[in-house]
């Protein structure tokens, strides 16, 4: 069954079990081919949810189920119907986590790998590549004097930008803890959501800008100088001043390279977790720059500046400044039962105490893309 | 030991299993963590082959190797010392096929996902996204009316394009059969190679266009219309003439939206076995278009022309009329144990005896992606 030779299974042929196949009530089989194995399971985030202690406390994760073993040696599980969304799963067979070698649609979120689908019919349309006018997805190289280095970084420029003399507004959209400039388009479906959301009247026409944010690295693993190094969590230095301080490369960048409207009322920044928290300083520390800021399950936590730059003094001062100054929106996204829900909640009272109008999302679930997929969804037709 | 949430095992620490480690005499070490399993196997094409029987004769593929079963639960299996190469690779696990949960480096070919990893200090090092000036790859969509949609393209410009007013020369890069606009870019580690051989001095800047052969298809698996489809071997109408005869659609894309010298000193093409079938043909049915193309272990094979275009015939005449047009290079490379080696043999049998100058360039080993890096490192310095 197993084909040896790799470089030739392509030509040869796989195993042909169909998995994930997703019916038409949207219910969905999985298929795993393991005739001598003692126990298959699932795990994927449309599962039904189980309490587990972790470092941030007690958390609610998806359980694994067991598929049943058919008598081919093919296991298999069918779900119930489930409502659209874009989903991942992975296997686990005799206890070793394994992706599924029937489906190559595959993620990576930092180290891991899983597989996904979409169930569509619902907001997850948003997800697919319709036939709509499709953007342009670039992936590029930008100087950075205050880094020092060239940097690559990722560029949705929407349809009609070639062949028109347009201006266009900016969104910059940033990635949390772990990601990099292929965190947005990959796992965020961003040039999907804006074509559709283009498509459909629902957003202007914009550049949506995603640069990476680990200073101490040029491109995202695998794609830069450092090789095929094994992603972490957190990269060095990353949440202590210098992306934010030098955030206006990027913007330099941007407006000398693109036909933008370059001015503060065409200019957005939105960001996930580690995202959230460069957003909400970089908008405050440049409090004249951006007319719209998205907190996407904002990592709002204090930090320790270590560019020499101040970059999170006087926080209440300059966020003071920005909304004196004026800004159009100021939005806040969060799930139920993110572990980041608490000091979010903090966050919106010292708003609230120093008068400060922002939009308030609260969602179900947790610290999750599925979340951040809607947030962009919510946030992009608000902007501009 | 697998933690169950999927969507959280990022945050919260996969295993901590180092593989592949490259050591310092380039032998590499593999290790997989199954405490319980009864057999670890590696594949992985460099490994010794083994000779096995096939629908198109017998050939040479690697063998698996057993790892060995260590006190802690993790296999591993250390190889002899490698040289400079992207090596590809599996494990297989109480016969389950299974990619190495520690190295995130994944790489589909048509519906096979293996994982990669690349030896330097040889040639391999064109494939490593070195300190050099990077170029663009931009994923985008152009219209075709001869196919009657909008088509998935990328492209690669050469550093420096986006900041000067040069006009460059364009090397059209075909895939083969199974593969799509992402073949080269991924498996064919196209910009790494342009951006390493232009800084090199060994290339000339140029723009290197992508497309997709797959004429039913408006885009690479999970990019399209069509969604999330499992990807065979070969799309229907592929190799029918209808690519061949709209091949004009894709140089007039190009031509009227980059900067490019248009005319056929300038223009080169070339692809790998069905990309190096198309090459052949586009380039002799429109036989003054191209100064240059590229057969790497070209599908040189009799196909029914299905698009009423009559794209196959009087091939001999059309090769007459391209030799006598004049070209600067007509190029063959091909391995020598390639399933399409006498085929290869006949077609420049023919060209010999009609008097049309080739470059020829025979490797060892097959019909696998090595030889393709190989054969567009070796083709693009010679080009404009």
């Amino acid at each position: 069954m197993v084909n040896t030779a790799i470089g030739q299974e392509a030509l040869f042929g796989a195993q042909e079990i169909k998995s994930p196949e997703i019916h038409d009530d949207n219910s969905v089989t999985f298929r795993f081919l393991a005739p001598k194995a003692d126990s298959v399971k699932l795990t994927g985030d449309f599962l039904p949810t189980i309490k587990i202690q972790t470092q941030f406390g007690a958390m609610d994760v998806p359980g694994p189920v067991h598929l049943s073993k058919g008598d081919n040696g093919v296991w298999s599980f069918t779900t119930q119907p489930l409502s659209s969304e874009l989903y991942n799963y992975a296997f686990e067979v005799d206890g070793l986590r394994t992706t599924d070698p029937n489906n190559p649609f595959l993620i990576r979120d930092v180290a891991s790998v899983t597989n996904i689908f979409i169930i569509g019919g619902g907001h997850a349309d948003l997800y697919k590549d319709n036939d709509v006018p499709h953007g342009t997805v670039a992936k590029r190289w930008y100087d950075s004097p205050g880094l020092g280095m060239d940097r690559r970084i990722t560029i949705y420029t929407p349809p009609g930008y070639e062949s028109s003399n347009q201006k266009y507004p900016v969104l910059y959209l940033l990635h949390g803890a772990g990601g990099d400039e292929e965190a947005w388009s990959d796992l965020g479906r961003t040039a999907e959501i804006m074509d559709n959301l283009i498509a459909q009247g629902k957003a202007k026409p914009m550049i949506v800008v995603m640069p990476n944010a680990n200073i101490t690295q040029d491109a995202a693993p695998g794609k830069g100088r450092d090789g095929f190094y094994k992603p972490q969590f957190m990269a060095p230095g990353t949440m202590q001043g210098a992306y934010e301080a030098n955030f206006m490369d990027i913007i330099k960048f941007t407006e000398s390279n693109y036909r933008v409207i370059a001015d503060k009322a065409h200019r957005a920044i939105a960001g996930l977790s580690m995202g959230g928290f460069h957003t909400m300083h970089i908008s405050r520390y440049y409090p004249n720059t951006f007319d719209y800021a998205g907190l996407f399950s904002a990592a709002i936590m204090p930090r320790e500046d270590a560019s020499g730059l101040d970059v999170y003094k006087d926080i209440d001062g300059t966020l003071k400044r920005q909304m004196d100054n004026g800004l159009k929106l100021y939005y806040i996204a969060i799930g139920k039962t993110d572990f980041l829900y608490n000091a979010n909640k903090e966050f919106r009272d010292k708003l609230d105490a120093m008068g400060m109008d922002y939009e308030y999302l609260e969602t179900e679930g947790g610290h999750i893309w599925r979340n951040w997929r809607v947030y962009l969804s919510d946030f992009a037709p608000k902007l501009f």
